[in-house]
């Protein structure tokens, strides 16, 4: 097989995460979001925000990361942030799916995105970092926006949702200070059950 | 409104984009691509083919170009390749859709996406038309792979995909190349009508 087959064997394959389906729903409240097209609104938030990453990130790097950043999920499914049994054996899952997918780009492309991905788990570099922070807060701004729909159908409680954000200021600052109020707003109308931790998001000022 | 606020509610905005159905199916055939899906799919594309530019890219400039070329048809809705009746007014309703939603963005990035988006449609520069044909091959890819369903169901024509592709081969001889081997193929089994011009999908040499 030369080079540009096994790239578009790749290409081919990628098309499967349009059907990996996850939790939030869209902000009309149509329907729930597709992973691809919430690798899009990453990048294209990632384009739109990338000045506000508390350290100078390489913008196409940290793009290319969140577009790549899913594609495990097309063999390891989509795990809900708050299913902690499910948790347990992601890892494992989707290192497996790493494995598969990526090898079906020529060798060093392969090299270059699983490098990426890896870059992205352990979440360490500046851009890792702010494509973390990003991974965050896209869903929240959906769940806020949409009334709270997905937190309401499965119960979620404040100290759930700073447990998942704990490092998003490590992104960004402001990002997280934009995050908290609407936290803040969402425990205040019931969206978000109060379980304590509620002084963390008060204002720091 | 402060310049993050701008930014936040151009993001929200474009959420709307994941509600814009193409007439090309996923490859498995289970529904009809959204518009975010398809410009995840293109900047995917562009991430892993870039090489093959007939000229040399700037490739987070055409990422972000086609990360964000579809936008205005959150106004001005899909217009289907092959609708020769709607295109006539596809560009009015688009440039009134470049106006409104690029401008909720603070105004650098108003005329900098703006700017992104004229350029695309002008298809003259080398990322211009790298894009251009990446737009191109990726629902060609996706008919082909799905067995034809949507040429089929709209009784696509051989030299309509001639005519839509006509400039394919200014953005890469080779991308044309791939494609051209898969028109013939689609048309040597029906999925396209043979209306005339099946030498021009004859190889060169």
């Amino acid at each position: 097989m030369n080079r540009l087959e096994q790239q578009m064997n790749f290409i081919k394959e990628v098309d499967k995460l349009k059907s990996i389906i996850r939790q939030n729903y869209l902000i009309d409240g149509s329907r729930k979001e597709d992973d691809a097209d919430h690798s899009w609104h990453l990048a294209m938030m990632c384009a739109i925000l990338s000045e506000h990453s508390n350290e100078k990130i390489d913008v196409l790097k940290t793009i290319t990361m969140v577009l790549i950043h899913d594609i495990v999920e097309i063999d390891a499914g989509d795990t809900y942030a708050y299913d902690a049994l499910a948790n347990i054996s992601k890892r494992e899952r989707e290192l497996k799916a790493a494995d598969r997918i990526f090898h079906l780009l020529p060798q060093d492309q392969a090299e270059e995105i699983r490098s990426l991905w890896d870059e992205f788990e352990e979440s360490v570099t500046p851009e890792a970092k702010f494509a973390s922070t990003l991974d965050r807060l896209q869903p929240l701004l959906l769940n806020a926006e949409s009334g709270g729909i997905s937190w309401r159908e499965h119960g979620v409680t404040l100290s759930q949702v700073l447990e998942r954000n704990k490092t998003t200021h490590e992104g960004s600052e402001e990002l997280w200070e934009y995050e908290r109020r609407i936290i803040q707003k969402h425990v205040d109308n019931g969206n978000l059950i109060n379980d304590g931790g509620y002084d963390e998001i008060q204002p720091t000022i």
